[in-house]
């Protein structure tokens, strides 16, 4: 089943992917790695802002990392790589938080959640999760990625 | 002389390989390259808390980035690859810490002088050490890798 | 143009590579892939201290991080790979700031923009840029990189 046919399975439209906000690209392909630039969460076009700990709850910290897992799907489509994935590598995702916020892991899975339904066994990464207080433009997760391709 | 006898040489006993905290894996191998997920610093069965600046000294924050490293190498092991490190290449330091903390090299040193410790020349990797407001578990410590495997 | 004669041509001069600040390699090479261990902003040989959002303008934090890119590519000389570089994949910026700063982006632009004057279509990268609490020597910004390099 090609990953087109089962985001249509799963019910999954992908966002229209974003433009880069600054000087970079969204992907870089080099000696079978493509690395995705670190991809806010976009719903309904707009940026899901606030932090976990004060005025996001998990619940909708993992939405919001779902919703940057799907940019970097719809990143990989805009670039023509979304058949070509070979496994997803690394995930590392900077949740903007309190300082007294522990649950960062939780709120990655909706990041990494997606993948696996997404990609299946291909879809398992390794990862990081870490606290940051800020993010450009707000946002409330930001997610970035290292993906095999097929030769 | 293998990595096994040289902990052996050194007195290390790794530590268990700590399951994922969420949906990831610990290290994923394509292309030459492990990508180990973000390793907590558990010491006796328990992940070390706290924040540098306030109630962890720069020397037990050097112990908790030493555990991260060992739960590396304990990770490279149960994934049967502990004796094909071609290199450290990459070490991404992560220090829970006040605004105010300055010394993140010398705590991530802990992390970096057990490499070369194990590994000897094939230990020096480049690295990134950052302070974060918070941490997974409220670990005061979180180190991930990047490690070229032999062919 | 050599890269070197491209330099030269901007007007810029590097820096003087500077030393680990502690038990880690500036550079390492394998698999084609040069990993640049996290540079901090020297200018006139001191390090641009400061937070954004507070005592550092957008400026002077472009500025600084211009200042790790130039770091960067004085190491990538150092290491003899000046004029071996084939592309630019990623550059992490990690930006000292506020909680409620928000142009990240911005800020590493100061890095981007460099990478591409100097090296064209080969400097245009994949980016993840995110806010820290505190970084090492109290650096207002830390760039480190992953760099392609030809065969």
């Amino acid at each position: 089943m090609t990953i087109a046919a089962k985001l249509a399975e799963l019910g999954i439209t992908l966002p229209k992917a974003a433009a880069p906000v600054a000087s970079y690209v969204p992907v870089v392909v080099h000696g079978g790695f493509a690395h995705v630039s670190g991809q806010l969460p976009f719903v309904d076009g707009a940026v899901v802002k606030g932090r976990l700990g004060d005025d996001v709850s998990v619940e909708a910290g993992q939405a919001a990392a779902r919703a940057c897992a799907l940019m970097i799907i719809a990143q990989l489509e805009a670039a023509g790589l979304l058949e070509k994935v070979a496994r997803i590598v690394k995930l590392g995702a900077f949740i903007n938080c309190t300082a007294d916020f522990t649950d960062q892991p939780e709120v990655a899975n909706g990041a990494s959640d997606l993948m696996e339904q997404v990609f299946g066994d291909a879809g398992k990464h390794a990862r990081a999760a870490v606290g940051v207080p800020a993010l450009p433009r707000g946002a409330a997760v930001e997610v970035d990625a290292v993906i095999a391709l097929t030769a």
